[in-house]
């Protein structure tokens, strides 16, 4: 039964004197719709431009499989090579931003674009040269990277002869037509011609055969090759359908050419749509179809013939196909990749010059975990940082869980699980792509009771040793402890090692979040121009005290301190054992401990950036994101958050260059708690 | 062996001629502790000063259980009844705030302070009045509340005899020493005599008996019972000792008092350790015992004698005792008080004022659970909130849980949980004494693609009945929603029932967090003084045009719309269908929700107060809290927030009384939603 767009429905009596063909199937496999993802995500973005795409058809299926017109994860690769004996397609691959987009695109005129093009390139003779100007196709794409659902048309363009195309002699097997020497001559002459091109497969090609030989070449070649006016003319086709009474679809728009080009001087045209296929180890062509039709030149005037080709859907109507790649994508992965959409997304139309890679690689170190040891792993969490560390000694009790939002209550039970352990659990849980550790160990504390035995002393110095090893190993130190004088250590180690220390502590409803001053590196420390020029050019053009202050000259947690750290914990009621807050202020302070963090690393110079103050909230921000403050105090009672600035202390029991000095070796850092005690 | 302090340590000769005491085990139960958490955390709180309590002793033990001192839940009630055939004794509780208070306590002090009263008692003649004045105990306890670790020290005051006691008659049984009728005629004088005073057990008593009879009175009787001089004297002491050769611990102050008052006119005393216990059912006073001492009456001077009684440690040494209740106690039990512990604690020190239950019994229902609904749902659980009720209608995706804090990895799977009923379920797990309920359903919006088919409108009709109904059940109603329209329906019927709203959004580095203007009651909406008042004063105070509004007339999030809701999330990219957001946004803004709903739910007149302006920073805050906002707009690239407050718009599109009466019935909202198709 012939349609309008001449194509195959099912099988019909083969003795119809119109021809038919089979259309593509698309077969666009998961390895496509990942690398469109990745393609959107890092490159186009919210860009809509048409892209170009390569696809490819095979011709040596077995029966039963339609044809189909394949795209790889290699469709956006120009360059790829394509599969043995397989023919290339070029395609316009539209991807809309929206699914309404999608669905409201104009495809009528989308494939008269196309098929213009095609026509162009006919009446130009373009296509004689290049064959594979017939050979194109558009996928029009939406893809909802939050679902992985693939929504997709796929349109073949195929140009039409108004009235059909009659056949003149039927399709036959070439096994029945030709002896098999001429056959093997024949998949010679083609093998050859393939060789000389330096291709995997000929879409079009033009043949001539004798008796004992047989002669194939280029489409451009045609004036040479057939010079007697009246001789038979037979064309070539790489024919990715299977089905003996029926071409595929390529045909199509090479007898449009054939038809213009050729229309006037023939009458009819023989087609052999040559099919090549391997069976048990055995090459073989001997299943190609020949069959001679009427070319209809005279039907074609100066305009495009209408065309066809848009790919019905799943259920054979006219509407968008669609795959839904969650289930079978890789759960882990998938989340790895959905996880970084939303960042990516950002940097899309807001932040178009964030540099997300140094936040994602930012390995994190959290002192404590508690209230705010886990409102900063979420957040951190959100920003996609891939390691995140714990160090807690403190077991989770039965009052934590509704207010760390990393625990739950079974975690309570049998005493309690200990909470850098089962923080780090639970990050996997949350993200398995996170990489997440958790120590369960106490900082050595100045003024805290201990027993100078060997025994107490060795775990100590383990402590220490161990502490020191971790700040080594991550690039931000975040104080989330409930004591002043835990953070002493930590702030001292982490300031000799020059890592960016980001300190957050909580009243009842007033907190503050800050970055430790960042001192200059040793070699620098005598002065070199960079620092010498920071330091110069906010001498003069600071406008108050407490502006320009480049990061190395903050001060630290313990600056303002007039007393060292003693034991804070000792002798205190209930209420200032426990750091009591309003539910909402670690929420706050953690999820700003974070931001500040990143506001900092992507400041140009990082930690020794300039601080802002309050009175920067009028001025340009220095990086993309907003301030770099040196600290937030926030007061939930109004609301309200300050960003107070303060310059280093030069007598500071953690961060001066005295204190840092002295504690090159973990033994020193001993004797200097020693002193404390 | 006899001891400085006389108590009985092993079992040694009973012929040696110096009087043993068996002193009492405290026997302080589950029950107790649990109430003094109970009082600790809700009316004690940091106050030290000593609290009577209430213990008791028995004296019907099988052989082998040492003489114990029982305090049990009800030893904080004065009126609670002591069970049958015990004996009470009145004690003083000293509870320290602190471990270190608790160690350092002055035991030798509290001792002699209590030792001095009972022989101030005695000198007066108050305990011949009141036997029950020599019956004290003290009570040192620290309750680590955080750990369920109790500590506690406890002693029974006993005044001794610089030279001990001499034994004239060696211990007998009362059944070796008299014949049956006697020893009923005994247990029926002291039955009778409990009954005449009300009391469940006489703790000393007189006796006197004949061959055939036996009179038992009070000491304040003496003198008109024992008339004659050299006649025998026999007191009886109500014993908690069931050892054969031994008394109890009560024995000591009392023959302190006899000496004191008698030894002048009395050689020697006779003693009767009353023992009475029922075993297979049938009374016995038979194992009683009964010996002959020597008043050493000139050994007592005016001075207090020295006193003993501290309790030693489970080790037999000198120290505290201490329970571990963590295990024992039931674990969901248990969660419950260490939740409630944390918010009492604010209370005590930081906040007096502070009206938990306000805030504990809000039921709050929150309209989206993604990213501020998780976040909100965290906050509220952090103030002890117990009824949150979840509607979404989404499924959890891969990207969530690294943004959306109630949600794992493995929630993602197979699709996705309804992100509703997931919530409700986490909030089970991380607390189970929380109630929570998820609803997975659609929420009407106004602009949206809705078929009016029968189908489709019945649900839409069936969604809007629903939601009625679940903002008539709860106090508060959370707009967290990703898009404006679905905000308008809630808004519109939580307006008309006068319900507070709180609504937070998000943009990419800002949000707003605002309760929405509470309309006057319906009756009110006339005007009475209260309202015509508040109204008054704020226009002749008011300092600006937006200072002292009142909350019936701020605005809602629709006021200041010029557009009708329309489909906000038609034709969005990627990047705007998701609100893309800086990852600490929404945990800011969704504490800042709840702190902002705490704020409204401490004051006075809830939702009708004035609105704080970022003016008012200055200003003596309204409650204890702070603040009370109409609105926080929080800038986070500026780590700032402001406090804007807008009046509402008289045609406002949500709250307008045109529109919130147009929609007293479903029916007619539906027509309000149906305009905006």
């Amino acid at each position: 039964m012939a349609t309008a767009s001449g194509e195959v429905h099912h099988p019909v009596d083969p003795g119809i004197s119109k021809l038919q063909f089979a259309p593509f199937s698309s077969a666009l496999d998961a390895g496509f719709w990942h690398e469109l993802t990745q393609k959107k995500l890092n490159e186009y973005r919210l860009d809509e431009t048409p892209k170009v795409i390569k696809g490819y058809y095979y011709n040596g299926d077995p029966l039963g499989l339609p044809a189909r017109l394949t795209l790889e994860f290699s469709a956006f690769d120009m360059n790829a090579s394509i599969p043995a004996r397989c023919c290339p397609a070029f395609g316009t691959l539209y991807n809309t931003n929206t699914f309404e987009t999608f669905k409201s695109c104009d495809k009528k005129s989308l494939l008269e674009k196309e098929a213009n093009e095609i026509w162009e390139s006919i009446k130009s003779g373009a296509a004689l040269e290049n064959p594979m100007l017939l050979n194109r196709f558009l996928l029009l794409t939406f893809a909802d990277l939050k679902k992985y659902h693939f929504y997709y048309w796929f349109c073949y363009p195929a140009l039409c002869f108004p009235d059909g195309i009659h056949i003149i002699q039927k399709p036959v097997c070439l096994g029945d037509r030709f002896p098999l020497n001429q056959i093997q001559a024949l998949q010679k002459a083609y093998d050859e011609l393939c060789q000389r091109e330096g291709v995997t497969a000929l879409p079009y090609f033009l043949i001539k055969y004798h008796d004992n030989s047989v002669e194939i070449t280029l489409l451009k070649k045609w004036d040479g090759f057939f010079q007697d006016q009246g001789e038979k003319v037979t064309v070539g086709v790489y024919d990715p359908c299977n089905l003996s009474h029926y071409p595929g679809w390529p045909l199509r728009n090479f007898l449009i050419l054939a038809a213009h080009k050729w229309g006037s001087i023939l009458q009819s045209v023989e087609v052999l749509c040559f099919r090549d296929r391997t069976m048990q180890g055995v090459r073989d062509i001997t299943h190609s179809i020949i069959f001679e039709i009427k070319l209809p030149e005279s039907a074609l005037g100066p305009d495009c013939p209408k065309a066809v080709g848009w790919e019905k859907n799943q259920k054979g109507g006219i509407g968008p196909r669609m795959v839904n790649l969650s289930e079978c994508m890789d759960p882990k992965r998938l989340a790895e990749s959905s996880v970084d959409l939303n960042l990516k997304l950002m940097c899309w139309r807001l932040v178009p010059t964030l540099d997300l890679e140094k936040i994602v690689s930012a390995k994190c170190l959290l002192l404590g975990a508690g209230t705010l040891g886990c409102s900063v792993a979420r957040t951190l969490m959100g920003w996609g940082v891939r390691k995140i560390t714990f160090v807690d000694n403190a077991k989770i009790s039965y009052s934590n869980p509704v207010r760390q939002p990393l625990y739950e209550f079974e975690d309570c039970l049998s005493g309690g699980k200990p909470k850098a352990l089962a923080a780090a659990d639970r990050l996997q849980k949350i993200f398995p792509g996170v990489s997440s550790e958790g120590y369960n160990m106490s900082i050595p504390m100045p003024g805290h009771p201990v027993n100078f035995s060997e025994v107490t002393m060795a775990q100590a110095r383990k402590d220490v040793a161990k502490l020191e090893e971790l700040i080594d190993a991550h690039d931000v130190v975040f104080l989330l402890m409930d004591t002043r004088e835990s953070r002493w250590l930590p702030a001292v180690i982490a300031a000799s090692k020059r890592k960016l220390v980001i300190n957050a502590a909580l009243g009842f409803d007033t907190f503050v979040v800050m970055r430790h001053g960042l001192k200059k590196p040793k070699q620098q420390e005598s002065g070199d121009s960079y620092f010498n020029n920071a330091s110069g050019s906010s001498d003069l053009l600071g406008s108050s005290l407490f502006s320009n202050i480049p990061g190395y000259k903050l001060g630290c947690y313990f600056c303002n301190d007039v007393v060292a750290p003693g034991d804070s914990t000792r002798d205190r009621t209930l209420d200032q054992q426990c750091t009591v807050s309003r539910p909402g202020l670690a929420m706050v302070a953690g999820a700003l401990a974070v931001e500040l963090m990143v506001s900092v690393l992507q400041h140009p110079e990082g930690g020794y950036a300039v601080a802002s103050s309050s009175d920067d909230r009028m001025n340009e921000p220095p990086t993309s994101l907003g301030l770099v403050p040196h600290q937030i105090r926030g007061f939930l009672s109004r609301f309200d958050n300050v960003l107070p600035v303060s310059l280093a202390f030069d007598k500071c029991t953690a961060c001066s260059t005295k204190v840092s000095l002295r504690r090159n070796k973990i033994g020193i850092v001993f004797s200097c708690l020693r002193n404390y005690f």
